[in-house]
């Protein structure tokens, strides 16, 4: 059936989002290096953030909250004030920095939106992902704005009601396996997987490449011209 | 012209959020009473949450980032690790908080379901607000969910628009006059104000009753007969 809408992911497909979250981690890592290995603070982070998740969902001011408990527990509560408020400060940094187009992005976007319904669907936090869209100034070539808490197909499928469109005309391009393509697999459309440099610990899924049903591209630039063959 | 569709809002309007907010800026006021009087802290505390909402957003994450701000100037960096952990885990407290349904909810929104395309409007934090939905048990009365990062005429104009109905078949209920009324009013629809027992600082608007161009009730159960009389 023939491709009528489009979904592209935003953090790390559109934009770069987890490598400004790795520097930051760095620096986390650095600052703890008087109580604690740069590994096991990633390892505790991780950790902290995951538990986290149910309350917290995805975004910047959960991540900032998870690196205070894991700073407090690492430094055994030792850790200064002025600590403390670095981290903030970082989380602020996260939250304000300036949105830095992915190579390609802004033509190859204009290109498909000629040609197909764009959706633009992302998780994370609905303030900072709105604003982050309005400054990208990509806005107006998507049709629809999908801020989700979770990636899965029951709201993958919401989304498609919305839409109006069926599993076979949709098609879903991110940077993530476990966000972007197994839940859309798994409802039955297709998904093209573009990779960033960076992968999220909680992101990483562990390879079956057995069942690989999905399409992999090295970069955005590609897409037209995969989904134009799609149709054919 | 008939009214075909209500919004509500549904923090301190369907469930109890506010007076949670204030048990716990009560416990952070005991907290810093070695370095701060009371009032001071409700202050600062205030002007943080301000300066720091077009990063953060609204929501129990940002409000627990300002209260580590808070606590970090007041006490001159000298707050104890175990505090800041004390003022982590409030915020969790204010995120798994069960839903407090306030009275005759239950009851008003299914009458209401009956005769009006009901559409839930609020802010805050998109997992944290889609959690208190679901678990409210009163998803299912409502056409449309809409999390809102502020609310303003043209993110009303834009749910309406999603809705499909005009400004003049529209009425907004919340108790909010800042995020509920005034900006419902300038949009050109009506607006129903249901005061809560407790204003968040950043809400209260100074009153001008001059232009009171709205309707107020005291509790929800009012609802369906004001808007009967709307009609007529």
């Amino acid at each position: 059936m023939t491709i009528t809408a489009l979904g592209l992911d935003a953090d790390d497909t559109l934009w770069h989002s987890e490598s400004h979250f790795a520097v930051t981690e760095q620096l986390f890592r650095d600052l703890l290096a008087p109580w604690m290995a740069a590994d096991v603070v990633a390892e505790r982070l991780l950790e902290r953030e995951r538990a986290n998740l149910a309350l917290f969902g995805y975004g910047a001011k959960g991540f900032t909250l998870s690196m205070i408990e894991t700073a407090l527990e690492a430094s055994g509560g030792s850790l200064p004030g002025q600590a403390v408020q670095q981290i903030v400060d970082w989380g602020k940094e996260l939250l304000s920095h300036p949105v830095d187009l992915l190579d390609d992005v802004e033509a190859t976007v204009e290109t498909l939106a000629d040609r197909y319904r764009l959706v633009l669907i992302t998780k994370g936090d609905l303030f900072h992902q709105e604003s982050k869209v309005a400054e990208s100034g990509l806005a107006d070539h998507f049709e629809r704005i999908e801020i989700l808490s979770e990636k899965s197909p029951s709201t993958y499928r919401a989304v498609l009601g919305r839409l109006d469109v069926d599993v076979d005309e949709f098609v879903m391009v991110g940077n993530s396996v476990r966000s972007d393509v197994l839940p859309v697999v798994e409802m039955g459309s297709r998904a093209i997987h573009i990779p960033y440099q960076v992968t999220w610990g909680h992101e990483v899924v562990d390879g079956d490449d057995d069942a690989h049903t999905w399409h992999q591209i090295d970069r955005i630039a590609e897409l037209p011209g995969v989904l134009a063959g799609f149709d054919r």
